[in-house]
């Protein structure tokens, strides 16, 4: 990034620089190979800044008007594919500056009047990363009704709830679910805090101090969907704030996304059989017919990385850059367009995998059972209902256990009598906590893994879902 | 974090594992060491827990009040230091209930109805983020006023813009400061999303499925100073996104300052000597008194490593993990510990710098007048004024630049004859523009660095610190 | 770290900086809180310095030997515990040497001759780092031996081989220890070129210039157990290079212990139960007996995150500083004594799990023959026995495991007609691959899982640790 | 990854998969977008196969023969441009067979035999990370050698040493620059430990457990240049350590590259002018002459950003891997490449502008001169020459800068009297440390900066240049 005029530039240090920039300078210099992507936004914030150049009579109606239309033209020839980006003009906007001139000639030097690449690529990239917020809530918000659809189907249907991956106590498929809907809920709504943090415009910031033409920076701004101008120059051609923060909220989300793909990749093993994949969403062994690799599973869970790099990279790149622009922060484009691209890769798959997943039910169930998963219930009842101390609900839990275990049986298989025998304040009524069924169906604390709290929250979302600002 | 009753749990490994854990096995796994500083609110999250398991008839009113009168007797001894805190009880959950047997008897046993130290160890780290989001609002409150008291005293004195620490063109010391103002105005409005977002109670979520005793969630959570219970218990005792959301929100906050310090440190150079720190925030030499060493400066723009590096670490923990709770979650705490002292450390050793600083007015003025930094304020005036095309308009500075370069002076100092000599159209009115004074008086564009520009938005400031949602 | 000598410097801070520092200076700025883990090595260092000052003549050999001695007093008096370490004196250095002048007086102020806080610090950190690799290495070398053992014991107990979590093809349990032999082998080689690499002297570097005192470094070197002294002395005093490599090479460790320890936490869940814990590395469940919580393999899952973040931490550090000493540099002991601390108990801890586990050698085996595991060694038959091209040779199996799938049993189970049924060139000897146990004793290729390559590779381990370079 | 062969997957999914890949599983599968740079790698690999093949009676010479031409084809066809690569065929190995078989037809499909995807894509990878090792050694020669030219025209130059960018004492350009040769030439020793600790064959391991088929995994070895096969197949399919530690020693390079950067930058600011910046490497302002922005040190200096985020990008991957291969891994190639690229793009830089750079030998002069630089040569000489103990030197060398700076006077412009009136022990042999040559060429402890020093470094490193095992 220079402060000379774009259009101007290389020719004239052809004069200056004797030597000329050779291929090691062009090589680490040029942008063009990276930030063509910012070519619609380039030409949003131009075609805007024009606009507002006519209104405020600092170029002619009939320039901008060229200028405009002129951009147009450069849109559709970059869209339509092939056109001829060059490594000498450097970067999108002296491509698309250079190309406006040879089809409108001399107002297109007028286009850069009160502007510098400064303002402008902060510009493209605050509105980039902006559509990535939108594509990302987009994505959350498929990714969540892919979810609750998993959960209501099985609001009751039982799984063992792990610590440690050992079983621990059981739960509902439903209430599994649930607890992802949560997360990526939050990180919906730390994308649209984001959103609207960095919804603010630094074009007219020009190269770092303003200006003195007497531009409208707030009609720019509401042009280009922005919330303001920002508030100072320096600070809007210098932080990028808001990448970090975008890149930072992708990867917490790209953490939970690792969390259920570990569990997809755990739970299709042979061993678990929890649930199956999809064929869409796995690949095969052409003679060993059970085995059905969870590729996709595995490359969501390893996405995290490279998110979680591409944010190291630029909290490094940020590191201790003296205002005001610095070459360093061309390094920013790169990570956060592969940190977007990834991520809605990973949302989309996710959503197509959990939209195709099929939970084994059965295999849920009978998983849920084992290892005297309900003897939390059984202790707990000992306390509530019978009114024993903590300490001698589970002497006594540990004593029914240890008799169930030596029978081979579960604990609500015990008879009334033989638990009688080890406390005789135990009524039938005990029964009702007991077996995965009646196990989860007490579990009614808000948020709780009953079947009816599960559906209450289905409801809530539901709701949220149906709102207005959800749209 | 293991699923039994902590009161009971030691002794009872006792039993169930003959080897007992040894020396390797409690150095991996104890927390205590660094646990033991959630203390206060580990004791908070109890008194409300008893509290409410006694208005909800769980636990005798006589049992609660017992409790929360012996919580705040261990919370005092703690407080008074020498606490002896054991290995061999783990965690702090554990000390503060064997220590409250001792204290209290019997009842002590009946605080863990309902709660597992699963959504325990959930309460007491999130209530101490959440004060740590509130510790660095202050922090960042008092350092905007620090900044924004520089920029008031030097509002109008001219510094030079720096593009790639080259001198692009002139602005002023308050621009410059309010530049900073912005991106802490920033980082203070992320972590008051952060602590929003975050302000919900894990507390009732159990060991993971919620329990079966008639809680009241809704009254925790509002004792505690949370806005609602978290509404899904699995995700309650799973997640840390709260913890990466502050590390994030804090290595942005602290890229910011190490900027700052970054500047400070280059404009403390014997070539820069921009500012003059004060004896309080630099070390010197006892034999060359020039020397003034920005100690304090140089920490501070390192503290992005170490508040990177503990979120890094965090993420990776994180990834991949099953639900609901996993020991490896244990290794959360020192990372949010390490680095919340650190930008606090940060935060106020750079406001107290700030406070203290000198900045030099005249080496300010001298350097931002060097390098024909008007340069681009003629052009613009040639274009606005004078009507030239930008093209020519640079043409015809550039030749006035070599003018002036070859006699030595710099472009105000040029005579009207001379200037005209190279373009006729220009008139007197061109002076306005040149000098550094005239030219930041210029740039008047919102934002901009005309100091009239800078006082406004002083003034929005003032206006904002005055309002009440800034308190 | 100044350039004044350590023992009047903070006196004449007195003089020179009328306001001293205040708390948050003393508290941003001194680093003895951790850096009086250096101690032992800063008085070694310390001792071979003033040990060749007197050989050179620089100072008398009576003040070296009252020097000498009175750091050994300083030293047991810190080892004995309870030393007075003062923050006012900022680091280890002026500790050590303040507390010496009080028990040598006059003599101790010679000890700085020649010397710096600079080439100091560099030589202190250098020598604890070069300690860490030899610690590292020792636990690499016991690691080592608990998982060869491991091997010997299964050497041919058959196992699934998993791709994508999925069985693929039987492998044996020797097969699969060896890998991570092989694994920690090449950590040992990278922790083994890292402490080669970092071992010179920095001492005598000075502040950074060197000095104009005719001093040996070559002996102190050689005193230190260094190969030479550094060959630049801004290099010596401004490089971290030795510390980043430690960092990276236990992260890649930590990396190889965290795909081991998650191996064990899923084959210790009730779905694979392929191995078994003893009770000195898992905690339980009062209540239930089933419960094995594998909380050290997860915490030692855990620890990459804390060692790559510490290593991120300190490249971001030193990224972009200037030469020679910045105080940023500061930062970089904490990071390294976390990441060391913790690879050592990571390493203990899988080194005490690995030797206590019980391999469940009937579950391997069961889960080894599941989903047609030997299909693949079919086909290769029928390709290498057979003579048949590879696509017809995966046609004849895929129908042969469906004629065995049709039947409920495993590709052994057909007979030697159902298989001529659909190819007659089967004969008999196909028997001799097919089943798990003739599978892996068919893949004899070097390095494959054939018990009699899996043997020999563990005699090769055997004769390298027999090897004089090992130990 | 998969284990099928791959001349026949894809149709045979579709035979299993009945909906078949659908546009976001292709997406988030296919990885030939990016694998396709390691076509040399894989046909290199798949050549010494088929040949060892042959060599073993495996296939027919006449096979082996046409399938070794036939990939030369396929090179040919692929290096000439336009090849089409095709998503649906996923990954370069892929590609390459099927259109080694529209080529030579049936025995296209022979050189799968005793290998897999797994192997096949670990050998190119490796093949393809040594290359860059050997790349990066080059570029790293190539820069020592430009920094050895720059030492070896200003040896005797002297310039201001810093700490904390504060003048500290005197050094020579040839030493600052010889520190930069030191640290380069520790990141040549780490790449070629890198190398060589990777240079191991995976290929034969086949899918994971190696193969029943008489390979010869020594030959291939020894074909593709490697020192032998590697030890355990599982571990040969599993682990991408050689990729971590190329990233790792990249990263290091990094930042030595990232800190001269930073200083050529802070040198080439209007206020140091330490340095001029050839044309080639920056770029100007057409209207500023005196501005010249260093672009390419900027970019030098944030390419360890990128660099240290593919580094922890690839060990978030790997953390908690289960062996053998998992489709993670697929994530492994594009950080390496990225990184790889950028490395040699800056060193290429760094060289380029460190052969194009002018030290402005009069400027930094000047400014080792200030500050009182000398004073603490005058100090050790006190204690040196005149007897004085530490403290009384430091007493007499303030009163003597008080009395120069008094007099505005730098302190060799004292007379011997005004010394003596100080200090009667001062001699006129004071002089002789005086002043910045004075000082430099006192400074002659082994690795200091006086001339001699510095000349007989860059000698000793001229005689490691033409040894033999640099080449």
């Amino acid at each position: 990034m220079t402060d000379q005029p774009a259009s101007t530039a290389n020719q004239m240090w052809g004069g200056r620089f004797a030597a000329g920039p050779d291929a090691i300078m062009e090589a680490i210099n040029a942008s063009i190979g990276f930030d063509q992507r910012l070519h619609a936004q380039d030409i949003q914030g131009s075609r805007a800044h024009a606009a507002m150049l006519a209104a405020q009579g600092i170029i002619s109606t009939n320039d901008a008007d060229a200028i405009r239309e002129g951009l147009l033209t450069v849109l559709s020839e970059i869209e339509a594919g092939g056109f001829p980006f060059s490594t000498a003009l450097e970067d999108i906007h002296m491509n698309v500056e250079s190309r406006l001139k040879e089809i409108i000639g001399e107002p297109a030097g007028r286009l850069h009047t009160a502007r510098s690449r400064n303002d402008q690529v902060a510009t493209d990239f605050r509105l980039w990363v902006r559509d990535q917020c939108d594509a990302t809530i987009d994505g959350l918000q498929a990714l969540i009704r892919a979810a609750l659809s998993q959960a209501e189907q099985g609001a009751d249907w039982v799984m063992p709830g792990f610590t440690h991956l050992q079983t621990a106590q059981p739960v509902t498929w439903g209430h599994h679910m649930m607890a992802y809907v949560e997360m990526f809920g939050r990180d919906l709504s730390r994308m649209r805090d984001a959103r609207k943090r960095m919804n603010e415009s630094p074009l007219g910031a020009a190269a770092l101090a303003g200006t003195g033409f007497p531009i409208d920076r707030h009609a720019t701004a509401q042009a280009l969907g922005f919330d303001r101008p920002m508030a100072n120059s320096l600070d809007a051609v210098s932080d990028r704030d808001f990448a970090l923060e975008f890149l930072s909220s992708a990867a917490i989300c790209a953490v939970h996304l690792s969390r259920l793909a570990e569990e997809l990749v755990i739970w299709s093993s042979a061993q678990f059989r929890f649930v199956t994949m999809s064929d869409r969403f796995s690949t095969g062994s052409s003679i060993m017919p059970q085995k059905k690799n969870p590729d996709a599973a595995e490359l969501i869970r390893a996405k995290i990385g490279r998110i979680l790099g591409a944010a190291v990279a630029l909290f490094v790149v940020m590191k201790g850059l003296p205002l005001a622009y610095s070459k360093d922060m061309q390094e920013d484009k790169e990570q956060v367009f592969d940190a977007a691209d990834n991520l809605m890769l990973a949302l989309a798959a996710m959503t197509g995998m959990l939209s195709d997943l099929t939970a084994n039910r059965d295999r849920l169930e009978a998983a849920a059972g084992s290892g005297f998963s309900t003897a939390t219930d059984l202790a707990d009842w000992l306390v509530r209902e019978a009114g024993l101390p903590f300490r001698d609900a589970h002497h006594v839990t540990g004593t029914l256990v240890a008799m169930a275990e030596k029978d081979g049986i579960d604990l609500p298989e015990l008879t009334l009598d033989q638990m009688q025998s080890v406390n005789p304040d135990i009524t039938a009524d005990v029964f009702t906590v007991l077996g995965v069924h009646n196990s989860v169906a007490s579990r009614t604390s808000y948020g709780g893994t009953a079947p009816s709290q599960v559906r209450a929250q289905i409801a809530r979302w539901n709701d949220i879902i149906a709102s207005e600002e959800w749209a």
